[in-house]
């Protein structure tokens, strides 16, 4: 490979991955002037149950941390009323983790200040290239997607 | 802002967060895969440091956890090389962290597996079509760039 691509890709990496740092700052600023009483790493743990992780185990091999400090984590965000145990109707042993409205209200309030952001960085470009932008990460998203999903079938 | 417009920018947000989180993963598998003796929590605190943070105080905010919490995250990539503290010439009550040549090769082949797998993704895409990708990008970074430098200079 020429050095030129070399060094083109390593230009995308560096600027995909400053604009993803500044995305999620602007995101978190609304723990901030929210008032909530979230710390970053208790909000960690409240996106992955969000997006669908609710066992202890893997929420603690996701976010890198022991076990014990994940359930350290969950109570004191279950404590403050993010989310809550409700109780299986098939076996009343099984307790399953869920958001509560209060905590749907903070992930939805963030992503829609991330969305905004994003409004605000893109609106002033070309239409066009915007259009061209968007087309690129359809692609290389579904390039992953297909990826993941090949693994995920070679596994069984 | 029409609901099109909106959207757009709702996909924008959704399709970088994800790229984001697939590059990311695909950079940490140079800890498992290499046997690094680091957990990601770790890992979190050695890239600050590598970036120029080398404050517990500032670590432990940016962060978002407890300044005892960093000196123990701290303490253990000390203990297994990745960081070190040198004496201060003109005061020698003054210790400065500093990344290790162990560090330092960690950190760069995270990058570089970084670069490699946006490589094997934009690879296959229309050089033009990357062209403008990388446009948008770079007039999307320096205008964060501009509004950051903004609100600094207002702090004085």
């Amino acid at each position: 490979m020429s050095i030129e691509k070399q060094e083109t890709y390593a230009e995308l990496e560096l600027l995909l991955r400053q604009l993803s740092v500044w995305v999620k700052a602007e995101g978190r600023k609304v723990i901030k002037e929210g008032n909530y009483d979230i710390t970053p790493s208790q909000f960690d743990v409240l996106q992955r149950i969000y997006f669908g992780e609710t066992s202890m185990t893997n929420l603690a091999l996701r976010l890198g941390v022991a076990k014990s400090t994940i359930t350290g984590l969950v109570g004191k965000i279950k404590e403050h009323g993010y989310v809550s145990y409700s109780v299986c109707e098939e076996d009343h042993r099984v307790r399953k983790l869920e958001m509560t409205p209060k905590g749907l209200g903070l992930i939805r309030d963030v992503l829609e200040r991330r969305v905004q952001f994003i409004r605000k960085l893109f609106s002033t470009i070309d239409p066009f290239l915007v259009e061209e932008f968007r087309k690129v990460l359809r692609i290389v998203n579904n390039t992953v997607q297909i990826q993941y999903q090949d693994k995920e079938e070679t596994k069984e």
